[in-house]
Parts: structure tokens; C-alpha cells; sequence
């Protein structure tokens, strides 16, 4: 499809990776172990809650982490020499990765991803790794919310259009299934990820033979299950009139499944399209409904009493239109000093939020086995694991006075190992594996958590070890940067 | 990279074109020839233009219009049967199309693209078309308006991590190229598309050496041109001192080109990095500047006197993330009958907006030969020319009391032919003489158009013979609507 043949993912990433792997190599250090931690800093919609979604696509990447003849060509024109140029020829994945399944829940300043590899190889999957996790996590976290409000009626991802190019509309469509979505409308979808499509037709159909009535019986002709768009001339006076017509002619020759309402007041229309309906004896039939919903528009349909029983949601959710970018972010937290230690490694910040939590760490999810509702997440330093034969204290990381302690408990380790020296040792399960994971992982939050609008925080907390070493490093970092200022002036 | 060796872009589409397709074809009207135009209903970012983008990639999806034995599988799995799927085999793409070339100006409600092809295909590349332009064109109109308030000052793009997945990315560095930035951090943009790529190093560099003054001369060793992020550990206190101090130790043995600022407050950081790097004799250091930046923090950091001479633009930028989605439709204007004569067609409805103009189309820019400014484009029926000898009358379409008479002007035919009988017949561009085209056109829009903010409406007026096919047709579908509710009560 592009300029050429061997066409790799490897460039894609931000230059200065390749600047710093340089930097690396020449001073002899690009194989020392780096550990980098992969997570957003707030919760994308002010949502209760989010589902990690991009791993499969993760996997791809890492297994094809081979610069391409072209590759190294065009790096030598852009001006790096050929040492360089040799050793990444070479260069091959080695490294470990663990990380959350796809279609767990997740939460803002908690590890997704934890990349310990050699420091240039760590540096060469940053940019890939955010670009997928910030857009599928994003939109499978849109997804399940708008499913939320929808609840069991059917909901259908239908974005391709406005999606921002091609991979965001399949892997998108991908992401909606995961977060609860039954279908999406573009077929190419279907075929990659073996997820259900769905589509009926468009209103050029109707214009093509400029009679609504005819264009509906044309249809019907070679397609069995029908839902025709009734709203190319007049919801009510024509397109309702004219589905139920060619419903009643065509009687079992064909499956009348309903309507389409595309335009106007969804409200409304689908009362009375439900009433008139009902009055032709075609109670069965459904109501599918399209034109920018997204949660807050459903639920305030659903206030009104709108007679839908499908739902078609497309730009808002495949662009993620209230907020279109999630911020996770790839930040180093250890790596092998000279003596083959793993030292840990910190940065601060003006922006409080933006101070990162050092050292290698796992992320337990502490689970009250009375309620069988989660108590929070539990960040701990890599040799810890909460005890679940004693109390632990749980406490929140900047206001410590909220503290809590739970008895009953048990604690799940959240990340899985995915690659391990290189090698894929995680199998990627099927996508209604993923998706029934997701919709069972919710009952372990509460309502409030799951409210669309202004819902419960839900704990991210950090052990009690990781806490002092995170501060102990803050005033270490914060004293040495005040002597090194002494220096210079 | 996917499941499929034999992967295409002929299922990117929704699902309903392939029923439409057969539906049409199960009728034997498929081969009809159709007239579809792409265009765009409402400005994005309520800017005072628009750049479009996108043609590149359509000549791709058009040149590789053919589906693959693993497509027409997968239809089959779907559902489909054998003698519609052996005809969709055979199909290649025959019809013309006209459009835009990249980097033109456009506007709303004007054909941006016009499909005159076999019904069938011209429903086929439907939803490819749109995703490409909406996307593509978003970007270019929005980088468009960064760049004219960054003005004669570098400005790069740094979004991938933030893209919404890897399509936006790439297609926006090149779109964000188009209108008017300098260059991409994406290395296979780079590649592909032939554009500058830029970029130093990350913070990680800087907490790996846990010393910024040796982590900023290490990076020197290999790279002559410096620029150092300095906001790792404290701007002014560290990171500033730190770089002025590698600057004159190494002296001429790099070009040190300047600093970069990624946090805090760019307006008061930069102004004290000028006067501390002025003070060290490093007058022509630069100060690169990023962090969620867009036109309108631009303009607010250059009114508070911000010493920047680069920017570093994201997020904003390549997820358009004040308007993610630009909604580009593509409507039926007219159909071949049984006689093989073009019989136009409209869309009526609720929304006055949303009703189509009919008939084959032409789009002509009327530039006033004595300002070289454009006083609006001009949309006429096909055989229709604006002659320059006369004086033209040019209304607008809604309030038609809004009315001029131009005299001295030249009419510009903004449609080029770029498939003629399904063959390629436009040479495509360079993306610098792209780029140039983009910025050339700007001269012809009065600065109050180029306003970022509450700009002045450009006309997109019809003639009056085009204005009166539509009023014509739109009576005559009312009255037919109308009409047919009679027979359904």
C-alpha cells in the first residue's frame, strides 16, 4: 500500500528514540536494564473507571521488532553512520514485558505496562506502545460507557466515516466490542478480529429509486432480514408508512426486523413510530436509532421515554469526541547501574501529578471476599505481595489520612507476563473471550463507581514501602538538584 | 502485519454498500452510472477556511481497487452467495473522478470530490473516501491555523503517542506538512512521505545519566546539533545553567542549537532563559517550546512576550481536539435512467442544512483581477461557465438579498480530473510543492477570512441556474411525498 515493499512499524516512533539509543550505544551503556512504566495520570471522560485494550496489537508490534533493509537506508540518508546503523540492523527484542489482559480495568496512575529491557530496545517501543494503548484503551473505555446506559438493548459501532484514518476505524471498532458494542459496520473489521458486522442501507438508496416504497421491495428481494431508513423524505408520513406497507405485502416471504430513524427527534419519532407499529400488528419489529448519540444523549432519551431498541453509535465514540486523546505516558522508574544493580529513578516536577513513582513495581487489585467488590488497587515494590492472612492498610498516596484497613481479602496480581527474554509466552485469547472478561470485571466495581456522570473515586494506593521510597527519593533527588545549582552559580 | 497476507483496504467500508451493491445488482441497475459528491457541511474549528487533504492516499485505495480471494471468504462466510460474490470478484474500479487538489483552499457545501461512476462503485469506495478526507482535511485546515499564528517561526509535530493509532499519525504529520509545519517527530512519516523529521531527547535520557550536566554532554558526543530539554529536574536552577554550561565547554566542537521548555510556564520560563542564555554570550540559541500548545495558547504566550522560536505542537494537533471529527458526507446528486439519461436527485429534510444539491456540478473561484483577492466560490451545473467577459452575479443560497455584481475576474476551476475511465490521469505532487501550493492560495483570502477566531464567512454561492434546478426539485419531491401519504392512509 505504501512507497515500499519491506514497509516496517519500526520508524514508527519519535526520533529522538533513535537519538537517545544513540547516545546509548556510543557510551556503552545501551544494554544495560531499564525498566519503564506504562500508564495515564487521569481518568479519560472523568470516568469511574477505564478498560486497558491494546495488547493484541502490542504483540504484533514486538513480534515484528526488525529494522527492514529501507529502514536502515533511510536512516543512513537522515545522516547516522554506519557503526550505528550496523548494531540495529542486528538489533532483535530481548526484553520482558508484563502487563494487564486486555479488557481489564484500569485506573490512572497505576502501571498498565511494565517494559524491562535492554535501555535502547526500551527506548525503541516507547512511542508505538503509547500511540496504541492511548487510542484503544480510550475508545473501549468510551464504549463500555455508552453500553452502560444502554444496558441489555443492542448497540453498534458505526464511526468508520469519521474515524481519524484507517486504523483507528478497525482497531477502534475492535476496542468498542471490548468495552461491550455487539457489532460494527465496517466490514474489514470483522474479517481481521472475527467480530459480529452489521448494516442494512443508506438514504442514497432510497434517492437512487427516487420512490421509498420501490426502493424498500427492491431490497427486500434479495435480502431477507430488513431494517429499512426511514427518514430520506418523511419520517412519519412516508418512511414509517411505506416499511410497514412492504412489511405487510411481503408477509413471511421475508424478516421484517424494523426501522431505522436517522434524523430529528429521536424522541418523538420513536413513540410514534412504535404506536403506528404497533397498530399494523408488527409488534416484534425493532427501533434502531443513529445520529451523534453517545451516553449523555441516550440516557436523556431513555428519561424521555424513547422507544429504541437498538442503538447506532458512531462519530462520538470512534473519535472519543468529548475527549479525543488519553495522556498515558512511558516514564523510566529503574535501571542497571555500573555495578549491575537496578537503581531506581525518579522525576520531579512543578506539576505535582506529573512526579513519577520510582522502582520496579507490581499492581495488586485487593478484593473484599465478603462483598466481592473491589477495595482498590495496590502498587507495590517488586519483592512485596499483600499477605492476605493479615489486615493490610490501604491508604491514599497524597491525602494519607484517608487510610483504611481490610481483613478479608484477597489480592490479584494484575499483570501477566507477555514477553519474556524476548519471547511471547502470553496467548492472546479470542475477542469474546476479551469481552465477556471486560463485562465480568465490572461487577466488581461498585454502581458509583460505574455512574457516568460525577462518579465515587476508586482507590490506586501505594504499599507502604513504595510510598517511603518514593519520598525518600523525592528529597534525595530535590537536595542534589539544589547542591548541583551551587556549582554553577 | 494482520491476519491476511493478501490484507486490503476493498472491505474498509461499511457493511450496507455491499448490500446496497447487492440489492442494485440483484436489479440489474448496478452498472447505472452515478454522480456522488464528497463535501463538508459546516466549517471545522469555525475557521474562516479549510485546506483539503487526502487525495494521495484515495489515488492509493482507488489504484488497488480489487477485492482479494481472502475478502471474498470472508463475504461468503457472512452470508453472502456465490453469483453476487463471483461478480464483486471480477469488479475493477472504471468511473471518473474529479476533485481537489491537495492544499487547496475549500469551504462548506462546496463538492470537494465528485465520483461519476458505475452505482455500484461509486457506493464501493464511499466510506474510504470520507474516513481519508475527513481525517486528512481536519488536520491540514488545523495546522493551517497554527501556523498562522506561529507565523515565521519554526513549528514541528509531535503527536504520534497521542494519535488516535498509526494511520492518524502518519497521515497527520504529512497532512500537518500540507498546512504549513515544518516537520515531524515520526521517523516512517519521514520515510513515506519524504518530510523533515526532528527531535533531541526525553527526560528519560536525562534521569538515566541521573546527572543532567553529564547526560547533556554525553548526548554531545555523537550529536553535533544540541538541543537540550531542560525541565527534567528544575528549569532555571538546572536545567538552563546545565546547558549553558555544556554550550561553553564544548564550544565549537557541537552546534548548539538551543534549549527545549516542556512544562511550567512557557511565557515566564522563556523570557528568563533568553536573558540567561543572552547573558552567556548564547544570543543565537534557540527556545524550543512544547506542552499541549495550539493557536490559541500561542497567541496568548506571544501577547505575554514569550521568547519561543520553535514550537512544539501534539495533541492538539493531531487529534484535532477541539473538533475531532469533520463530517464530510457524500450524497447522490443524480442517476442514469432507463434511457440512459441523468435524472438529478436531492435529499430533503428536517433540517434545512442537511438538504443535498442536485445535479453534476462544477465549483469555480471568482478572483477579483484587481485585488487578486477571491470573492467567493461559485458552484454551477456542468455546462455551465462563469464568462469573464461579463459581469457576474453572485448570491448567497440561503439569504439571497445578500447579493454582489463582479466585473473583473477570473473564474478558477478547482475540480481537476483525476481518474478518467477508471484510469489515473493526475500526476501526483510532491509534498513540498503541495505544501507551497497551501501556502500560495493563502494570499488570496483577505486576512479577516484567516482570523482564528470569529472569522469572516467566504461565499460558496450557486448560480442561479443551479439555485433553481434545486428550489425546481425541491417542490417537486415535497409535492411527490405529499402526494404518496394520500395512497398509504
Amino acid at each position: 500500500m505504501y512507497k515500499y515493499e519491506d514497509d516496517s512499524l519500526m520508524l514508527h516512533t519519535d526520533l529522538y528514540q533513535i537519538n537517545m539509543g544513540e547516545t546509548y550505544w556510543n557510551d556503552g551503556i545501551h544494554e544495560r536494564t531499564a525498566i519503564f512504566d506504562l500508564y495515564f495520570r487521569s481518568m479519560p471522560f472523568n470516568s469511574g473507571y477505564a478498560i486497558f485494550s491494546g495488547l493484541e496489537r502490542i504483540v504484533q508490534f514486538i513480534e515484528n521488532f526488525k529494522f527492514t533493509d529501507t529502514d536502515i537506508e533511510y536512516l543512513r540518508e537522515v545522516g547516522y553512520q554506519d557503526d550505528y546503523l550496523d548494531y540495529l540492523k542486528a538489533l532483535r527484542f530481548t526484553g520482558n514485558i508484563r502487563g494487564m489482559k486486555e479488557g481489564e480495568l484500569c485506573f490512572n496512575n497505576e502501571p498498565l505496562i511494565r517494559v524491562e529491557a535492554p535501555l535502547i530496545q526500551a527506548q525503541l517501543v516507547e512511542t508505538a506502545l503509547l500511540n496504541i494503548v492511548n487510542f484503544q484503551t480510550l475508545i473501549a473505555t468510551k464504549a463500555s460507557r455508552i453500553k452502560q446506559v444502554v444496558r441489555d438493548e443492542i448497540v453498534m459501532e458505526f464511526g468508520t466515516r469519521r474515524a481519524q484514518e484507517m486504523d483507528a476505524a478497525i482497531w477502534g471498532a475492535r476496542a468498542a466490542v471490548i468495552g461491550g458494542f455487539d457489532s460494527t459496520s465496517n466490514v474489514r473489521a470483522g474479517k481481521l478480529f472475527g467480530i459480529p458486522i452489521s448494516g442494512t442501507h443508506a438514504h442514497s438508496m432510497v434517492q437512487t429509486y427516487d420512490d421509498e416504497y420501490l426502493a424498500f421491495k427492491k431490497y427486500a428481494e434479495r435480502h431477507k432480514n430488513c431494517v429499512f431508513l426511514v427518514d430520506t423524505f418523511h419520517t412519519l408520513k412516508s418512511g414509517v408508512p411505506n416499511a410497514i406497507r412492504v412489511a405487510k405485502e411481503l408477509g413471511d416471504k421475508i424478516n421484517f426486523v424494523g426501522i431505522r430513524l436517522d434524523s430529528g427527534d429521536i424522541a418523538y419519532l420513536s413513540k410514534e413510530a412504535r404506536r403506528m407499529l404497533d397498530e399494523a400488528g408488527l409488534e416484534d419489529a425493532k427501533i434502531f436509532a443513529s445520529n451523534d448519540l453517545d451516553e449523555e444523549t441516550i440516557t436523556s432519551l431513555k428519561a424521555q421515554g424513547a422507544k429504541v431498541t437498538a442503538w447506532g453509535v458512531g462519530t462520538k465514540l470512534i473519535t472519543a469526541y468529548d475527549q479525543p486523546a488519553l495522556g498515558a505516558v512511558y516514564k523510566l522508574v529503574a535501571i542497571e547501574d555500573e555495578n549491575g544493580e537496578l537503581s531506581d529513578r525518579i522525576k520531579i516536577s512543578n506539576n505535582a501529578e506529573k512526579v513519577t513513582t520510582p522502582g520496579k513495581k507490581n499492581v495488586y487489585r485487593i478484593i473484599n471476599t465478603k462483598t466481592n467488590k473491589s477495595e482498590g488497587d495496590y502498587i507495590t515494590l517488586e519483592n512485596e505481595k499483600p499477605n492476605e492472612e493479615e489486615r493490610l492498610k490501604m491508604f491514599h498516596p497524597v491525602h494519607t489520612y484517608k487510610m483504611k484497613y481490610i481483613k478479608n481479602f484477597k489480592a490479584v496480581d494484575l499483570h501477566h507476563d507477555i514477553f519474556t527474554n524476548g519471547k511471547l509466552v502470553y496467548t492472546l485469547p479470542g475477542i469474546n473471550d476479551i469481552k465477556q472478561f471486560a463485562f465480568d470485571n465490572l461487577d466488581i466495581l461498585w454502581e458509583e463507581n460505574k455512574r457516568y456522570l460525577n462518579p465515587e473515586e476508586y482507590p490506586v494506593d501505594l504499599s507502604k514501602a513504595c510510598w517511603d521510597n518514593k519520598n525518600k527519593k523525592i528529597f534525595e533527588v530535590a537536595e542534589r538538584v539544589a547542591d548541583a545549582i551551587k556549582d554553577v552559580e
